[in-house]
């Protein structure tokens, strides 16, 4: 099967859907801006008073727990739960998820609390929502030994929701669909933020395609091929940054259809 | 009358005024920079014991509700009682008045408690603010049905300010006089803050000089010409952004003179 | 004596340490960026409830009042006395100290509360905090009338720790060792937070060396030698910045040799 990635990037150049964030104050502009370039419309708005009515205006709404507080995890809570009422998907994007305590009660108090469509993390992050005992270093991923797509899985049924493991190769998965995409691009971990990124990106494609392990895999070819170009062009993570937002900006059908590297496959039964 | 553009870039390069900001978490970098690259100093400072002080060694105070809370509104009034007591120009961004009752009436609050000297917006935060039932989508401008010159000398008039509209064309208007500001670049609105870093320069501007819509012009033409000659060297948003830095550092009288598309007017008597 | 400068950037490069931040709002990203393009691994964390736990992952810990809150400085007390247990480093950047009473206060108090084992400012901040009464204009520097040295090396011995001024010349002491750093661009004064960026740099070095002003020098040596390799190929100071960055990624041992200008000097006896 080919999937259509092109297409979907086609919706949201078109529907211009507003993304709304709360995310960490460490990668905010570029979750904002990398929104900004593929078209659609970001918003960042965090105050509790305010969260639920921005929710209703958007088609998405992404969380990233990487600079949290107490408070603000209560914010993302009351945003999550008029994006829920609305029916638009939350991507919860578990950002240093096993370095501290107060990371994972934290993760898994929204999980528990608000409905997660979309799981995002590095594989060490996504093993320890999983339960396994990782240790993580800060927000750079550890090593894991498992089998990541299995782990994937089990969280993807357990949570009744899409879960994305970013790495080399990246593994989406809702317990029955699977995709793996390996596009992207080494200098991609030499640059701060290119995570947050890649889950704003999921976030403005699953606000216009209701399949989200298709939406969330079209979202992550999208930004990584756009990775390889930059990497061609670059001589340095700076330049390679800029770079990226450039060639997301200017990707077109043609580019993307010779580039992409993704497999689909379904459960065997 | 051929505005004096230059003169005020000049005065701000010579005199380095320090331009104190409470503005928003996403594009905090970018407006201390932009004021930076002018040649005058910024300073970011929230805290609500220090922020009358610090307006006080300041040359010009610029709000930005882009992610405001409560409490954040409540030290930008305490650093715009400061700046009203000290006299100098306080620029209020009204960024994404319209898209929730929090930012209206917060809005409203800071209009009423401390003197503004500089509204700020797009058409439909401004339209908003002077009282039309807008519904904006986000911090991106909606359609505005309305003459948006008449809107901005009403809301002059009233609050006895200047007001800015920013857009294909800029107006600047304190209800007797009226500048329309014709240059910018389609890229632009491809980036994440130009309108918040608009601000910032207007913020210097008004820092040198005292006749606010003057300034307030000024600033808008140089920060304009510079997105024009980014455009021309630029592959993408991210490098276009960039090269407006690198332009607006290195613009110099002769590239004013020969790009500045200004307009300037009076009340016909 | 000839510095081995490059001996402790293969070093970060090879143990890859986690640095954690408390910084501010404007300059996070750089502080984060410039930490992950030097080879190591940034981490920014302040919730109170977590900055004890993620101080002890980390080999250093990197503290900057750029917009500081009292609940901000709440928390680096407790991530720098967790630190301080785990034997890390502790680098606090006075960043604006003298511009207003709560940052001088809140200096000395965490000064006072806890272990600081680097002091860094630029000449005015340092000034300010051994004492001088030197009012300062926001965050940057102003002219100080003292001999730089003896006030850096006053300031060291009284708190036992290493100072670091930062200027045209960097000024490097424990009040035994004296390093001077003659590197640098004037380029660096036109870019917001290079100051903030030389602090993380300082923090990941003495992650992996424990003579503290050996550290501290190296850093500054590595960043300034970037920034006079990125002046050469830049055109303003936004591609300054980003080449900056490149520069330092890819800077190596034959490059750091032939630029490197750094004095050594011991206290004569």
């Amino acid at each position: 099967m080919k999937v259509e990635v092109y297409k979907i990037l086609e919706k949201v150049r078109a529907q211009k859907p507003v993304v709304h964030h709360l995310t960490n104050w460490v990668t905010i502009y570029d979750c904002a801006n990398v929104v900004k370039v593929l078209g659609a419309s970001p918003v960042m708005a965090h105050a509790k008073e305010e969260v639920a009515e921005m929710a209703r205006i958007a088609s998405a709404l992404v969380l990233n727990i990487g600079t949290l507080t107490v408070d603000f995890v209560e914010a993302m809570k009351i945003a999550a739960f008029s994006a829920n009422e609305k029916g638009i998907p939350v991507i919860l994007d578990v950002c240093g998820a096993g370095a501290t305590e107060l990371r994972d009660k934290k993760s898994f108090e929204l999980l528990d609390t608000v409905k997660i469509n979309i799981i995002k993390g590095n594989a060490s992050e996504i093993a320890r929502i999983s339960g396994e005992k990782v240790k993580t270093k800060g927000v750079d991923s550890a090593q894991v030994n498992a089998d990541l797509l299995s782990l994937a899985k089990k969280l993807a049924v357990n949570r009744k929701c899409a879960v994305v493991i970013t790495g080399k190769e990246d593994m989406i998965t809702n317990g029955e669909k699977h995709f793996i995409v390996k596009n992207g691009h080494p200098m991609m971990a030499h640059v701060v933020g290119t995570g947050c990124m890649a889950a704003s990106v999921i976030g403005a494609f699953s606000a216009v395609e209701k399949d989200l392990v298709l939406a969330a895999a079209s979202a992550l070819v999208c930004f990584e091929v756009a990775a390889e170009c930059a990497a061609k062009i670059s001589k340095g993570p700076a330049t390679f940054k800029e770079k990226m937002f450039d060639c997301l900006y200017n990707l077109d059908k043609k580019t993307i259809k010779a580039m992409q590297k993704v497999e689909f496959f379904l459960n065997k039964t």
